[in-house]
């Protein structure tokens, strides 16, 4: 009998933010997979999604770290995630359970999805969901990311500056993901669309070294890869009075 | 020195979709407060938050139960949620810290926004993030709502027909959440829209009596407050292969 293949969403970083249920299938599963940063040169870096569980994972685990080239723009994705899919399907071919570790939610732009899409014909597979980043950042800036009857838009940052404009000018409430390098030109687009005061900027939320702060405030001209920009539109004085936190991980 | 008022997000419905830190709060709080319906002529519902953790309240803990009137389109929010944030101002200013539950997330569409602008001047508050209904619901589809570079809507379904087409049209993966009594009006636009094929409908997600099946399917004209329709555009095939599930709880 095949094993089960779990996506487990982790949360966006704060450990406690796990679930009952990620925490029980976690600690159940012989085998653990997660992505991880290569730096290449055959440098490994630590895994975010393993280090927000790390506290439950035991030395009898087996663990699958998937490494992700970090220094090219395009990466041989297909390689990675086929070379994975055929390590966990043998063990779930073996009757092993594999318990995939997914920052924030499993199916909300996550990596997740390209082992899903490889195994998921073959194998039982679960979703656990996850607390997201999105609500998250909500909580670190202190007020609802939506509410009644707003329209919500989640965009992640790499889209085109008309893709961008427009969806920005037909929501009441916008969520910009994976901010990183594309920080200058984002910021850009929402002063022209005469947005930056309405704006809060993101980054390591949940951390130690967290970051939240007026889009308006911020003098950096890149940003990591985890860090989020929320435009509350029509709330341009509450965000002015937002105080800068840095490392003030809640 | 005032006790703190904490919005706890208890998640979409299935009791293990509690975090552990939503858990340690609600263990530790010695007052809970929670919404509930109010169907008239003294006749009280049971909370649905407060049903999700039921398993954790000791009867040492006091119970404030927020009672919202069910039966008229507009109940007086405003004289419910000035009586309910004076009671809970009462215990905070006495030191003694009140845990809001809060269906799913409570800063994306909750109630508690109404007691957060009542109390977040005068007292400590701490929001504790939770998974969303939108993350339960892909999960309990069986696909990614949101990938790569997707435009994700959310959109609640009392917005006026104009607003809702338009939006639709403008993303890649949509969300139409509360659709309850404007799931026939709702399901006409998306017809229009060419989209019928390519959208999902959720009930009760998480709950024994959940419904997932492909809209086009679904031969209700009413839906209960708790559902939602995915929007995959694209997907128009794989929408078709759902099976449908009935009373099939993840």
């Amino acid at each position: 009998m095949s094993g089960k293949l779990y996506g487990i969403g982790v949360g966006p970083g704060d450990p406690e933010l796990l679930t009952l249920k990620a925490h029980r299938i976690l600690t159940a599963s012989p085998v653990i997979a997660y992505p991880a940063p290569d730096f290449g040169q055959g440098k490994g870096g630590e895994s975010f999604a393993r280090s927000i569980v790390a506290a439950h994972i035991s030395p009898d685990q087996e663990e699958i770290p998937i490494f992700i080239p970090m220094r090219t723009e395009r990466f041989p994705a297909r390689e990675i995630y086929d070379r994975a899919a055929t390590e966990i399907g043998g063990h779930l071919d073996a009757g092993r359970d594999v318990c995939v570790l997914c920052e924030g939610d499993p199916f909300f732009y996550g990596s997740f999805m390209y082992l899903f899409e490889r195994l998921a014909d073959s194998h039982p597979v679960e979703i656990v969901p996850g607390v997201s980043s999105l609500m998250a950042s909500a909580a670190a800036l202190g007020r609802p990311i939506a509410a009644r009857n707003d329209r919500l838009t989640v965009l992640p940052a790499p889209l085109d500056d008309e893709a961008l404009l427009a969806a920005i000018s037909g929501s009441d409430a916008i969520a910009i993901m994976k901010v990183g390098r594309h920080l200058k030109r984002v910021r850009a687009l929402i002063e022209k669309a005469g947005l930056l005061p309405a704006a809060g900027y993101l980054e390591r939320i949940g951390l130690a070294n967290q970051r939240v702060l007026p889009l308006i405030d911020l003098e950096d001209v890149a940003a990591p890869y985890f860090s989020m920009i929320l435009i509350y539109k029509g709330a341009e004085d509450w965000i002015a009075q937002r105080p800068l936190t840095q490392g003030d991980a809640a």
